[in-house]
């Protein structure tokens, strides 16, 4: 078996078997990355003395039949936007050139409390601010089914180093989609918690009002064991789930407006699939959504240019055009404008909550459209910002009315499936999701 | 004894011994209310059918020995910003008129859970956004000492209702003094706990980010009881406290400019005494809180436009000038320009714990000023506008710091001496008011 490209619950298993050992594990991934022609595209910076040194000190727990979870000696990337102790952590930006933080950020820090090795730190867009996943500033990550087609972002060299084999799992953050986008058009699983489920501390802010760290990964129980080191929890339990009595409501509308046929096409047909596994499948289009996705420019860009702009003002030229734009469209914007579009949103998600109380998700297309052409994209710059807005404008629904969300591949290359849970619900969701997996798999 | 004045604490234990029946007490606060000739610029409206419905019920478990807490069957009045299940809560504004919200607020479902009477909603400056207590629109409640001098505000009515004797004691919000303020004029107690230590459900809102519902009343013992009652907690226990050994900083600089010398002399008496009762004096101006303050425009009116500006303009017509005014002055902050300022500040609250970290409290005069003569407020613009600002001065401090804080009277007339905690500290800080309270009385 090539332990590289196993889940990374597989592989847990198998160190908790003898089957596999974690100092041999983490070599192969460091060997694997030494190896990749891709891997200075995918990796910002790898950390062999940290792993070498995590990777000892779980072998000789599972030795000492002392593991500490099931994911102790399992090695995985972590997107460089969250903060590794001493390691420059330079969030796709030339602003954080040579940044070093103190401390582990509190997600790091919980994970290898529970054994997690990590592998180093992945390229992303820049600050994390663009679904398309191109950073001409730092690397582009190629798109792992085809390397002409953009990785997605920004959580793009985290999703890749999964996809090609050269880290187990990954983290991510997600602000309007950062993690579900390149999961679904890397065939990876993707998993975005609630706001605030995972700690947000020691990592580089976009808008802190949505930024929230989680897993990218090959399955579902991945991302769920993930989550729960993340959060320095114990895993949900996963078993007795079945897509049977499934109660699932496509959302109709928004997130099929100018949608190509390729996603729609594979959405359709696991809907189909799930209902022939006894799904109780339900439509609707809630006008709530469009006038959430209506309140977006009042809400992000504003926020991270207030962030950012010190920054950004004093070194512009060093940015990625098209980010740089995104972040000064926030400029004009006013405080009462501001203030009152987050009224307003907090209003629509309790009106979601009323009318979507009685189903176990909310399903559509992880992303409208299948990943474009790098080249095109760096050519045309309208084309850029309509990609890069409608790449996003799905998954920003769950941003927006903050619920756990997965995306599961569909079978169909770079087409994601997007359940939606209950905002807090992560593990409901994640079991929802468990069960979806197993229909459409 | 007349129980009217007497502390509800007092009264509380008079209960349960048996010397006192609530249902007797609350009449004869109702009947001092309708005797009382303010009564109707203090009471925004009395309730007395719910009053006697939770006195009789008080009674009854006084009888059965089923009190829920030492203040089961003490009759409090309730600022009218607060809401009340089916009775009006109008905000102090026009705007609000009628309003009769269908749920009590968290925090007067915790108290009334816990056994306290509630007397009737209070008046107030309009939508909370002043700290003289003047409101033309509806009723300027007599300051207690001296019917011709503003009795301070937003809490304005509360406090005068404790002051006069038609409560036992009140619950009012701070945003940026109006527990404290009003509580410093009138000779009282009052409390602004850390943020979100109080629930802000049903709160009208005027900025949610500062926004704390807390106790004014005769004695710190009864903020601290209050304080639990409002969080449906258990009190802090505030026995074998002492000034003795306490470590005080007082803040000087930014809260002593333009002060008046009475309640500088006041202060200062205050802290003469409290040294000779064995606190440790340390005097610092660490310059994090003239930055913080230098914030405050880019903070408070941009949210509290940004939350109301939709009703403002749709009757600007029916305010009071000045807080129309300061509504409006939110009106061109950029929205950059207020996340900025929140990221500023977060850190000045880091930057701010960090130097006072070795102190059990820093001390500083509750108001700059004595209260100021109400006909001149209305009749001098440019007076009431600097007067306002003046007055809020020093309590916004712990505002912008969020930081527990209790004003306690000096014993000179309308000079209050606040002790301000660390956030989230604020049981410590009710010990360190209490031992303070001591040693001053």
């Amino acid at each position: 078996m090539d332990w590289l490209t196993a889940s990374a619950a597989e592989q847990g298993r198998a160190i908790m078997a003898g089957l596999l050992d974690p100092v041999d594990q983490t070599q192969a991934y460091l060997a694997a990355i030494e190896a990749n022609p891709y891997a200075k595209r995918i990796f910002a910076r790898v950390t062999p003395d940290r792993a070498k040194a995590e990777a000892i000190a779980a072998h000789d727990r599972a030795k000492a039949e002392m593991r500490r979870s099931l994911l102790d000696g399992v090695a995985i990337s972590w997107k460089d936007n969250i903060d590794s102790a001493r390691i420059a952590t330079e969030g796709g930006s030339r602003l954080l050139k040579g940044r070093k933080p103190a401390h582990d950020a509190v997600t790091l820090a919980n994970a290898t409390a529970t054994g997690t090795v990590c592998l180093g730190k992945t390229h992303l867009t820049e600050l994390a601010f663009s679904g398309l996943g191109l950073n001409p500033m730092t690397a582009t990550p190629p798109n792992a089914l085809d390397a002409g087609l953009a990785p997605g972002g920004s959580s793009s060299g985290s999703a890749v180093s999964v996809a090609l084999g050269l880290a187990a799992a990954t983290i991510g953050s997600d602000t309007g989609g950062s993690i579900r986008v390149p999961s679904a058009w890397n065939g990876l699983v993707g998993f975005k918690p609630s706001h605030g489920a995972t700690s947000g501390t020691g990592v580089v802010p976009l808008c802190r009002k949505f930024d929230v760290v989680g897993p990218l990964a090959r399955t579902v129980e991945d991302c769920a064991l993930l989550f729960a080191a993340l959060r320095g929890d114990r895993p949900v339990d996963l078993t007795e789930v079945s897509a049977n009595g499934l109660r699932l409501m496509v959302l109709e509308g928004v997130p099929f407006d100018d949608a190509q046929e390729g996603p729609v096409s594979a959405f359709e047909d696991a809907v189909t699939r799930l209902a022939a596994a006894g799904a109780v499948i339900s439509r609707a289009s809630p006008d709530c959504v469009a006038r959430a996705m209506a309140l977006s420019p009042l809400l992000f860009a504003p926020e991270a240019y207030g962030i950012w702009r010190d920054q950004i003002e004093a070194a512009p030229e060093v940015m990625h055009p098209p980010i740089l734009e995104r972040f000064r469209g926030g400029a004009e914007v006013s405080a009462p404008d501001y203030v009152s579009a987050w009224e307003a949103l907090v209003r629509l998600r309790q009106e979601w909550h009323a009318l979507v109380a009685g189903y176990d998700a909310v399903i559509l297309p992880t992303v409208a459209i299948l990943p474009p052409d790098v080249e095109r994209l760096n050519s045309d710059h309208d084309y850029f910002v309509t990609s890069n807005l409608l790449t996003l404008r799905n998954t920003r629904i769950g941003n927006l009315l903050d619920l756990p969300s997965a995306t599961i591949p569909t079978g169909q290359p770079g087409c994601g499936f997007m359940a939606m849970g209950a905002t807090g619900d992560d593990r409901r969701l994640l079991r929802v999701a468990t069960a979806i997996e197993a229909a459409l798999g």
